[in-house]
Formats: C-alpha cells, sequence, structure tokens
C-alpha cells in the first residue's frame, strides 16, 4: 500500500504542491505565484517541476496525483475546461502534466474543480467525517459548492453539478458576471458584502465604524471584522448575506436531503455571524424533515484544506476500486 | 434467469397489482379501489390477495415485488413513513406483506416511493431510455419528483431527496399544506391551476370560456382543456404554471446537471402549453452549460407507468448487485 500523494491546489493566484501522507498530513510542499500571465504551458512546466520535486524529496512511493483546479474541468479526461481565474480554455492539463513528469503516471493523474477537492478533503479529514452526503459551499470572492452523494463525488451529466453560485433567488436583481440577474453570488459573496458596505454608505451614518473607512477599497474582511466589533450596520450586511445563504441552502436540503453542509472560504472569517442567520434561514425554509437531517458547520481544514483535498482524489480512487473489489466477493 | 416482477402501485384512490415483463409488458393486472377508510391492514390484506392472484396465474418464476407507495418512505425497511393521501403513518409494508404471502419472499419485496417507481420506469422504458442522469417531475394535484442519479435511484440521506414540490419560490405567497409559503405546489399543481381560474373569474370577464363554468368546481383539466381550445386567460394560467416550474428546475439544472428532465401527471394532460414555458424559464435561468445537457421532455409511459415502474424496482436491485459483480471480476 502506497501512503503518499501528490495534491495540487492551482489557483489564479497562487499554485501550492504538497506531498501528503494518506492520513492528510503535509509532509512537503512548494507554494508558487501562478504567474498566469506567462501563459498556461509556462504555469504547467512549473507545476511539473514542483511534483517532481516532491516525487525526489521522498524515499516512499506516491500513490498518485491529485489537481484541484479553479474552474470547471472534464473530469474523466483530466481538462481545464473553462477557468476564467486563470485565463484557461480546454487546457488539456493531465496529459501535460504525464508529459512533463513521465508516461508511467499517465493513469495516476486526476483532475478535478476545487470545490471537488474541498469537500472530499472534508469528508476524509474535516467537518465531514463519518458522513458520505456532504454539500460543500465556499464564500469567497466568488461563490462555489462540491457534493458528496454516498461515499463518491457527484459530477453530474457533463461535469456541471454543484454550481451553486449561479441559483438565480432575485431575477430582478444585479447582474452577475455569468449574464444573469439575481445570483446567490450578487448577494452573498465575497464582492457582494463590500458592495453592500459601499451601498450603505452613500448615506451618511455616523454610527458605523465602516465610514472611516474609503467606500472605493471596502472589502468582506472589513466588514468581517466590523461585525466581529460589534458594528449594527456591518452585522446587518453580514446575516443579510447568510439569509440568501440559507434560501439556497434550503433547496439544496430538500433535492438532495445532505447530512452535513459545510461552508469555507474567505467570508467565513466572519463565523457564527454567518452561520447562524445561514442556520436560520435553510431550517425555516427546507421541509421539517430534510433539515432535520442536516447538520450546519464551518469547514473542518484550514490553510492547506486545497492540496489535502487534492490528494484525496487518489485515495477516493483507490478507494472505488478496492470498494468495488470487496463488496463483490 | 426469472423474467417476470410483480409490481405495485399504492395510490390514496386506487391499488393496481401486475404481473410485468422484463420488457415492460403489463401481462395481467388487478385494479381495486384503496378504501382506505377501511384501515392499513384491510388495504394490506387485499394487495397480498392480488399479489398471490397473480404469483398462482403465471407458470413462470416471480424474481421479486415492487410497490410503489404515494407518500415517503424508508427504502431500506420498507416501511410507508408518512403518506397523508392514505392517512398512514409508519406502517411496516414490507414486513405486513411478507407475512400475507410467505417468508420466502422477504429478502424480495421492495418498497419506495411512488414517483421513485416512476423515474425508474421512464429510465428502463420510458423518456429515459439511454440515460443516467434522470428528474422526473410529477404535476398534479400535488407535486413531487424522483431522482435517477449515475444510473441508480438517489434517496438522500434519509430517503428525503427529491421534494421538488416544497421548493419555496415566493416567500410572501400563499400558505402550503406543509406550512410553508408560496412552495412550487402551491403555484403550479393542479390545484393551483384551478385556483389561479377561480381567482380570475371574481373579475366579471366575458371573453374566456371558462366563465361559463361554476367556479367553484373548475379543475386543472378544465383550464387545460380551456387552453387546448385557445382560450386566452386559460393559456396565461397554465403559462404561469410552467414558468414557476422552470424556475424550480433551474435549481435541479444548476446543482444536479441532469441529462433528461421528465414531466408526468395529471397536468401534462395540457401538453406543449405547459411544456414550452417550462423549457423556456429553465433554460433561462440555468447555466448555459448546464441547460444544454437537459432535455425535457413529457413522460414516456402511460396509464401503467406505477405498475410498470414499481415492478422495475425488482431489476435495478437485480442490476446492481449484478453490476457490483461484474465490475470486480
Amino acid at each position: 500500500m502506497n501512503d503518499y500523494a501528490v495534491g495540487v491546489d492551482l489557483g489564479g493566484t497562487k499554485v501550492a504542491t504538497a506531498l501528503v501522507r494518506r492520513d492528510g498530513l503535509v509532509v512537503d510542499q512548494i507554494i508558487e505565484p501562478t504567474q498566469k500571465e506567462k501563459g498556461f504551458e509556462n504555469v504547467i512546466d512549473r507545476m511539473g517541476a514542483s511534483i517532481r520535486a516532491m516525487l525526489e524529496r521522498t524515499d516512499s512511493p506516491v500513490a498518485g496525483i491529485g489537481v484541484g483546479a479553479a474552474g470547471s474541468t472534464d473530469s474523466q479526461q483530466g481538462v481545464v475546461v473553462a477557468a476564467s481565474n486563470l485565463g484557461w480554455e480546454n487546457v488539456p492539463l493531465r496529459e501535460m502534466l504525464y508529459e512533463r513528469i513521465g508516461d508511467e503516471w499517465r493513469e495516476r493523474i486526476w483532475v478535478d474543480k476545487d470545490t471537488n477537492a474541498a469537500v472530499l478533503g472534508e469528508m476524509m479529514y474535516g467537518a465531514g467525517r463519518g458522513s458520505e452526503h456532504i454539500f460543500y459551499v465556499t464564500v469567497g470572492t466568488g461563490i462555489g459548492g462540491g457534493m458528496i452523494l454516498d461515499g463518491s463525488i457527484y459530477h453530474g451529466a457533463s461535469d456541471g453539478a454543484s454550481d451553486f453560485g449561479h441559483l438565480v433567488l432575485d431575477p430582478d436583481g444585479i447582474v452577475c458576471g455569468c449574464g444573469k440577474r439575481g445570483c446567490v453570488e450578487t448577494l452573498a459573496s465575497g464582492v457582494a458584502i463590500a458592495r453592500m458596505a459601499r451601498e450603505a454608505l452613500n448615506v451618511p451614518d455616523s454610527t458605523t465604524i465602516l465610514s472611516e473607512l474609503d467606500p472605493g477599497l471596502i472589502t468582506a474582511h472589513d466588514v468581517a471584522v466590523a461585525a466581529k466589533n460589534g458594528d449594527q450596520l456591518a452585522k446587518d450586511i453580514i446575516t443579510q448575506a447568510g439569509y440568501w445563504l440559507g434560501r439556497a441552502l434550503a433547496y439544496y436540503v430538500d433535492l438532495n436531503n445532505p447530512e452535513r453542509i459545510i461552508i469555507g472560504g474567505g467570508v467565513m472569517g466572519a463565523g457564527d455571524l454567518l452561520l447562524e442567520p445561514v442556520r436560520q434561514t435553510t431550517y425555516k425554509f427546507a421541509l421539517p424533515n430534510n433539515a432535520a437531517a442536516a447538520q450546519i458547520l464551518p469547514a473542518g481544514l484550514g490553510a492547506d484544506s486545497g492540496v489535502i483535498g487534492a490528494a484525496a482524489f487518489v485515495w477516493q480512487h483507490h478507494k472505488e476500486s478496492t470498494q468495488k473489489y470487496q463488496e463483490a466477493t
């Protein structure tokens, strides 16, 4: 049994490449700026070099390589289909990686979207342990999701499942980057929270500490900090974001009947100030039996969740082949 | 290989029990009024007698018995958990059935909700053939759903998945039987369509043929017939119902990325008058890639869909055990 895997977290800002033990411990790691402006071939050259470094710096055999990419992927073919943060379209990442690290890895590289890495990492090592029906939502600059059904990542018919950020809650609302109006992302993301703060400050208000900041530079982080310091306006904005997340999560709860809903991403820095309105709204709008089945929890993994989850793709594929064998014999 | 199964469609009005060949042909059938007022033991006595009649009237071996029940079920335990149309709560149907037809059937009786029977029947014999990612919606007096993911019925963590009728679309809307406001069921069911017609007729309007009917007795069927005859008010009401169905289906499409959405139930008597606004709205509110993957079709099975789908539970369980064996060996 190989007890190590390499996990790669491919984001628009940084690429993290780690050697991860099967129990989730990060043994070694290289973090580099993505420098996407140099082009995808250059990014993948450097990814390949980091992976080779990980393989060379251990004496133990490595079971495989998992990559979690910030964008939509074709997980069967190992292709990054569209990643706006990277500026990539239809990049055959798996193929380009084994060209760089050696053909013997061809069948042992898995590429999937980063939110699927996150939900898998949470199931194996984080807030999802012990459950096989999990929905993970990341609330950061944007909003995305990943789901585990019956113990495995669910991809949908064409790798499009879990597109939680673009459920339309307010058809007359603000235009989203996707072209639709009133998506969850326009109502509850970090960008939306910052926008709500700016809009509120258009009305002069000396009672909020946010008015001391330059409205043009305000971030969701500023709002979360102010809310934690008891600022009422900031608390109201976070509560409003939590309400919209809860409205959308109630749909998930009644359609897919999960056991755990796990919320991560930068905006979760607001902690219970965000989580409590999410819980209240989800439980109010979902059916009682389905609501009772669904715990809503903060993510359990910290800064290394991206590489840990990506490495977990390797164990998931091992598990599935082992399980099929065990069930049948 | 046994090529026959018994399928039972257990509804509030009638109980249909059929001998169904593996290719979906109904070979023999008994249809009886449910007479739920006689109590669940009496209903199950008669179900048992009908099943025994089916078993006795064939020379071929029968692989198993599937029951599709109008209500929520514990599909693992074979219990009808709550069925308001039957007035049943926590009825251990599987156990009570094998007590009546013989202990040798203990491991060969499957009980699940009727919408799961419907989606399975559609996959095997109807509008879902060739696909493994299907959502079935029934639009009748109420609204319910059933889903096939990766070729199998998906039940969720506690048999609560596919509760499509109670997604809240209009939080300030009409109170639903479930206690929430503005559920899909209050906006697009047969009951909702009849209510919209009654409300419209409160304003005297001689241009609609619906005004010739007693407003208190108007049904969704009347509205569908008027719409097919070109009545503008009736067409507007059906279009409105289709809009709300599409709004809710767009959530399903972006969360679960299906290949087929199949719509059945009495209100589908309106045909394309309902289906076209459903398609337009779903495709407008879902993300383009996910919308492109999802065909929206009318149900392919007719009056016998309940017993055919219920019998298919037997083949589904056979398939799963066979598949696990084949994949591993």
